[in-house]
C-alpha cells in the first residue's frame, strides 16, 4: 500500500508524521510547497510536484483540507490519474453532499472513495488518537484500515457515501448546544458572584457535566481562548449542519442561534479563538443587562 | 445533636435512612403521616405528631419539601418553637430569595439557617451521595457537617444565605442546555438513518460528550423516558433560573425555549418522565419536518 497525503495544515501534518512513523506514507503534497518541504524533509518522504504527480505515484490517497470547494478543487486536478486500483479517503469536514458528489464522480473510474471526517481535534491529531468516521464500501474501509490507524483511536463505519459526513455533522450540533450550555451557565454564575472554583467541581461531578466544562471550563473562567477548536471552523461545520437539516425541513434553534453568535464574535475578530470565547458573548450579555442583546 | 428531618419523599425518605443508619436522626415528619409511620417503624425513629413538636425535640431540623410556598408554610409552623439554640437546613430547591426571606426571619429568634439544595437525584439519595450546595454563616456548616455527610459525597459552600440556591440555579441552567443538546444531536442522527449504536460512543468519548449523554443516551433512543430526574421538576427548577435571571435583567433562550418545550410535554402528560422525553418532541419535529414547529 503505497499512501500518498494531500493537505499538511496542523491536522493534516500530525496525521502525516504517525503515518511516516507507521512506515506508511509514500508521499505527500501541499498547496504551500514550503510546508510540504519542511515535513518532508523531517519524515524523510518526498515531496510530489503536483497532485496529480501524487496520484501517480499511490494507490491511497488521503486528503486533508478546509472546505467543499478545496476537495472538489483537489478531485479536479487529480481525477485524470485515478484508476480501479486508487483509493481516496477525504477527513476534511464538507458537505455529505459534497461527498456523494465526490463519490459519484470517482465512481466513474471505479475508483474506491470513503468519506472519513475526523474529531478529536489538533490535540487527538497530535497524539494520534482521532476518531474517524467513515461512509463509503465497508470492504473497501476493512483494506483500508492500516492507513487510518497510525493517526486514530477509533474508527467507526456509517454506511454509505456522506453518512460519515452526516455522524460528523451530529457530533457538531450536540457540541454547539454544550458550549451554549456552558457558556450560559458560567456567565450566569459569574454574574451571580459566586465562587466558581468551588462551583466547577460540583457541575462537573453532576448531571450537568461535559467533557468541555471538564477541558475548558477553568480556562475560560480565565478568559483563555486559545484554541482547541476553533470558532470559525465550528462555524463552518454548523452552516454544513443547517445545510443537512434543511434537507430534513429541519431547523433547530440552537444551530441557528449558534451561528449567529459566532458570526458577531467572528466580525469582532475572535474567530481564530477557541469555541468558549463564546462566553465573551454572554459576560457582555450579563454585564449590558439587556434582556434583547442576545 | 438532634436531627429532625421534615419530608419523606423519595430524596427526603433515602436522606433520612442515611442519617438513621449514622446513628443521627432523632424524629421524623411527613405530611402523609402513613409515609411517616412506615418509615419510623423500618427505620426505629419516632414520628413527631407536629413539625412544632419535631422543633421541640430537636436542635437541627432538616427539611426537604418540593416549593417554595411548602417550605414557607414549613416555616410558619416551625417558627413558634425555633430558638438560639436551633440551626434549619432546607434542602429544597427553592428561590434564592426565599432561602433570603426565611434567613431574615430566623435571625429575629437567632436561629440559625443554611439553604442546602442538592443535586444527585433520587440515586445519589439512594447511594448517599448526594453533593450539597449551601448557604449561610460557614462556621454554621462546619457545626452541621456531621448531620450532612450521611447522605452526600460532596458538600461546597458559596457564601451568604441564598448562594447554594444560585448554585443549584447554575447547574440546573447548564442541565436545560446539555438536554437540549443530547436530544437535538439523536433525533438528528436518528433522522439521518444513523447507526445510533455505532455513534453513540464517538459521540460520547470526544467534545459531544457529556454525563447525560453517557447516562441516558441509550435508554433515550429506545424511548425509555423512566425518571432520572422529573421533566416537571427541572421544569419549576427552570422557573426560579428564570426569575434570578430577570434579577439581573437576562433572558437565556435555551431557558426561555426548554421551558416552553417542557409545557408542552407536561400538557401531553409526559411531566413524570424523565428530562430526556424532551427527545420526543424533538423526533416530532424531525417526523413532521415543520420548520416552524419548535
Amino acid at each position: 500500500m503505497r499512501v500518498g497525503f494531500i493537505g499538511l495544515g496542523v491536522m493534516g501534518a500530525n496525521m502525516a508524521r504517525h503515518l511516516a512513523n507507521a512506515g506508511q506514507l509514500t508521499t505527500i503534497w501541499n498547496r504551500t510547497r514550503a510546508t510540504a518541504d519542511e515535513l518532508g524533509q523531517a519524515l524523510g518522504v518526498p515531496v510530489a510536484d503536483s497532485p496529480a504527480a501524487l496520484a501517480k505515484s499511490c494507490d491511497v490517497i488521503i486528503t486533508c483540507v478546509s472546505a467543499d470547494k478545496d476537495i472538489l478543487e483537489m478531485i479536479d486536478a487529480i481525477a485524470p490519474e485515478l484508476t480501479d486500483q486508487h483509493t481516496v479517503i477525504d477527513t476534511s469536514t464538507v458537505g455529505a453532499d459534497t461527498a456523494e458528489i465526490i463519490g459519484e464522480r470517482l465512481a466513474k473510474t471505479k475508483t474506491a472513495f470513503l468519506d472519513a471526517p475526523l474529531t478529536g481535534g489538533s490535540e487527538g491529531a497530535e497524539a494520534g488518537t482521532l476518531v474517524v468516521m467513515v461512509g463509503g464500501d465497508e470492504a473497501v474501509l476493512d483494506a483500508m484500515r492500516p492507513a487510518l490507524e497510525p493517526f486514530s483511536s477509533r474508527i467507526s463505519y456509517f454506511g454509505p457515501v456522506g453518512n460519515g459526513q452526516r455522524a460528523k455533522a451530529v457530533n457538531q450540533v450536540i457540541v454547539a448546544g454544550i458550549v451554549q450550555a456552558v457558556s450560559d451557565g458560567l456567565s450566569f454564575a459569574a454574574a451571580s458572584g459566586l465562587d466558581t472554583d468551588e462551583l466547577l467541581p460540583v457541575l462537573i461531578g453532576g448531571a450537568a457535566g461535559s467533557r468541555l466544562l471538564e477541558r475548558r471550563g477553568a480556562r475560560l473562567l480565565e478568559n483563555d481562548f486559545a484554541p482547541g477548536f476553533k470558532l470559525a471552523l465550528h462555524h463552518k461545520d454548523l452552516l454544513l449542519c443547517q445545510r443537512l437539516l434543511k434537507g430534513l425541513d429541519v431547523s433547530l434553534p440552537t444551530v441557528e442561534m449558534t451561528i449567529k453568535h459566532y458570526e458577531r464574535l467572528m466580525a469582532d475578530g475572535y474567530g481564530e479563538e477557541d469555541i468558549t470565547a463564546l462566553y465573551r458573548l454572554k459576560r457582555a450579555l450579563f454585564e449590558t443587562g439587556n434582556q434583547r442583546s442576545l
